[in-house]
């Protein structure tokens, strides 16, 4: 078992220094120690992994431990994990299911420890391929006049089932202001365009008609800002004129799938850090 | 030597057999024939390359055969070209000389099959760089107040020296529409971004802001429109939080050079084909 | 509904005005012709794509029309395939569920237009996965001694339901010279490996040893040689020395399914023509 | 200006704790540190860099205090190095020149900075590229029986210039172990293929022969053992059924170029540490 330290804070000399000092005269082991000093906003991240075996401090002591080890460096961020956690990730999806598929698959396949206790959408249609894999499927539809109201069942899922993460696998709807500020988690999505290039609706026909020769997906923590929450993950592949529409939309499935699984395995292996609008992906 | 037919027309049945039969029976023989359907469009599009070593239509009388051929089909846009015509380029530059020495290095190393005739600089920087490869060079310094009279004298300058194509290697001025009307020929430049995201200055800057985890660049041909014209290639590259803006610039250089590179290529090879604000390449 | 033609022949002139002006005035509209000539070996290609809507020639007799028609080439590879006729696919597995899931994710969503009636694995272990999509599945062990019978059985089971093509989807033993050559239908594998390097076992380890800085994915044809058949698919992907030989499996298992949908997806829609130990893929 | 540190050694506990401590009490501050511990062969590797400006050990006292430091800890690979050394590099060609003007570019655009105080050649064609560049060319033509004589002045050739590595852009001769053990610094080189695919000569000719759908090249250093030696650095372009050779020798180029670029870049800011046969590029 190995405990998972993040942290982000005005850069200093001595910071490393200390961390790594505090681990190794309480008997831990470093794993893997990576940091990262943007020099330009002057602010140093780090992750430290190390091996709780003969670790002198218990976990229940840890995180005050660490809390008081780092407050001289007046972090801005700060988070201890362990990584015998399992997290607990809720699923939205519309009608489209090769995201779903893939992300069961991993799970089923052993790649993603994650737990998925309900998928949630707003259609009906992938009851069946939910269903299949035992998991509960919750129809919540969606009308402009009933979103509060729908958006606070969707809310009360999520807490019965003790969700740390939603992830929106081609959720064709868009979570208010208030489900974000209420869920105070983080939610993953996938756009199916290599951001910021085709924000909104439909970005494969915006990239057919605007001609370009590669076209991408990503993924990306959701902001109350459409589209412009910090991206996680873009992958690209390359189209050409002889590809309509319907061409993208299967070459983009592909890397939709990829680069939305590598964003959640990023994400639950504690290897993100998030500062202003960008991430650090360790 | 070699015939490139290229057209672009209304889709209909039997146009290549048309245009096949015509070659054959003139006992030409198809190297190359790429056809390409645009169906949501309905527009045809071809380019075909045969070998004129037996061919029964000379030189001078081929470009009336084509056009009274093809008059039924109502093409859009047809060219003939011949693979023996050394294609003119002007090459235009500020102060980077990256895309500079990759073109006159292909151009040197027998990849680039043309003639850079001279080059332009609104600075006088690279003019050392420039004349140790024997080309003349041109340091037209463009203010607001003088850039009507210094188009002017670089159209002139084109004009005189019978270019066919001018090439924008990282020139950091804008074309005037007054000049891209009196040039009236292709100019292809390099934007050094994934269009169309980072439309405008300092593309790196807005890609390390945005937090993006693929940088690109692309070649375009030049419309009145800034960066808006039709597309002929892009290459993207990853990067990650531990790249800085210098970082960026510097892994976006290469690509840069192999974009512009094979934009050029492409054009004078008479492999694209523009239609609306696309292209086809084939 | 549209019949496709794909051919291979010594080339000569005249070919391409042939085959249009049969099309054309048996009033079929051609949506795709794709030729390709390989001026070193002087071999000709082609795949055309008419609609069949107004085609004069009925189905019955279509394929003596053509071989009537094109019988003056001498073609060494000839066929003609309707794009309504959906073929029966078996896929063939052992302990890994990743290529089977997302195969049969892209047949339950649509983008894979095969039957697959039914599954075979040397192994027990994926039935559960397999049953929940409802499609049969055989635990066909195989050892040494009973290679010989236990492949007889095999073809029982592809004759019996009719199979046109066996996917080898992480099948971990290596089909005889003579199941192939009873089988005598194409059979695709994915090779876990940027073929020609690392041929045979373990191609993850053998690269973490190597210390290449890229890994990839081949799918192909499967020939009495081991792991070199034509190949039809590759995609690579970036890895550092970083990753551990359990990462290069986890980055690996991405490509391994795309690589082998997208060569499935080749094959199933006529687009693929072997010629040598090479494909040209449409 | 600042200090690099390279180091292996065998894993044990606190020694990013013991580095990063002996950088912070001699004030100096870290601008890069990256570790990596290869868990299989228990390896630990690190790469720090630390700004000089207020470090209390001057530089003539360094090395010997930072061998005293990690003494304890058994390196197998120790280097200090300091920024602003400049390093001289010998760069051999033969008769290609696109490698070679990349890399004079990129010295002249200021992105390469190191000195090339000599370019060797087994050809005299590429005399007049070098000269315009004003760098002293030196042909050395080589035949079997003088192969000993002609390399033993290469070797004085290099001394004299004081050569602290060799490039071999496009170089088709072999060095001999002999020249490489009296050399006895770092030789770079580009091969154009996907190592390990396609050892040896020809190997676009290979790879177009075994049909794969994606080329590559590598850069690495030379040992002993042909197209062996520890890989830095790989590229690949995807290229299909209608590329010739030529034209994969074409797209080739442009691999090699940024290949080998990268490959010099990372080696003079010493960011690779060798192993074994294999690199880590921090």
């Amino acid at each position: 078992m190995r405990a998972v330290l993040r942290m982000c804070c005005p850069d200093r000399p001595g910071i490393v220094a200390e961390l790594s000092n505090f681990i190794f005269r309480n008997r831990g082991n470093i794993v893997h120690l990576d940091q990262h000093v943007d020099t330009e906003a002057n602010v140093f991240f780090a992750r430290i992994e190390w091996m709780l075996k003969s670790f002198l401090i218990r976990r229940e002591g840890m995180r005050s431990a660490v809390e008081d080890l780092v407050r001289p460096f007046e972090p801005t961020f700060l988070s201890l994990d362990f990584t015998d956690q399992k997290q607990r990730v809720a699923i939205f999806v519309t009608k489209e299911n090769h995201c779903l598929y893939d992300l069961l698959g991993r799970c089923s396949g052993g790649e993603l420890d994650v737990e998925v206790p309900l998928i949630v959408s707003n259609r009906d249609s992938l009851r069946h391929d939910v269903e299949k894999f035992g998991i509960p499927f919750h129809h919540v539809p969606i009308e402009p006049e009933t979103k509060a109201a729908k958006e606070g069942h969707e809310l009360e899922l999520l807490a019965e089932a003790g969700v740390d993460l939603v992830v929106l696998a081609r959720y064709m709807q868009i979570l208010s202001p208030a489900f974000l500020q209420s869920f105070a988690k983080p939610v993953i999505n996938i756009h199916h365009s290599f951001l910021p290039a085709f924000v909104g609706a439909d970005p494969y026909r915006q990239a057919f008609e605007r001609g370009v020769k590669i076209i991408g997906a990503t993924s990306h923590y959701v902001t109350e800002d459409l589209d412009q929450g910090p991206i996680i993950e873009q992958r690209v592949v390359r189209v050409s004129h002889r590809d309509s529409v319907k061409d993208l939309v299967r070459h983009g499935r592909d890397l939709e799938k990829v680069v939305l699984a590598r964003a959640v395995w990023h994400h639950v292996h504690h290897r993100i850090l998030v500062y202003g609008n960008k991430t650090v992906v360790f």
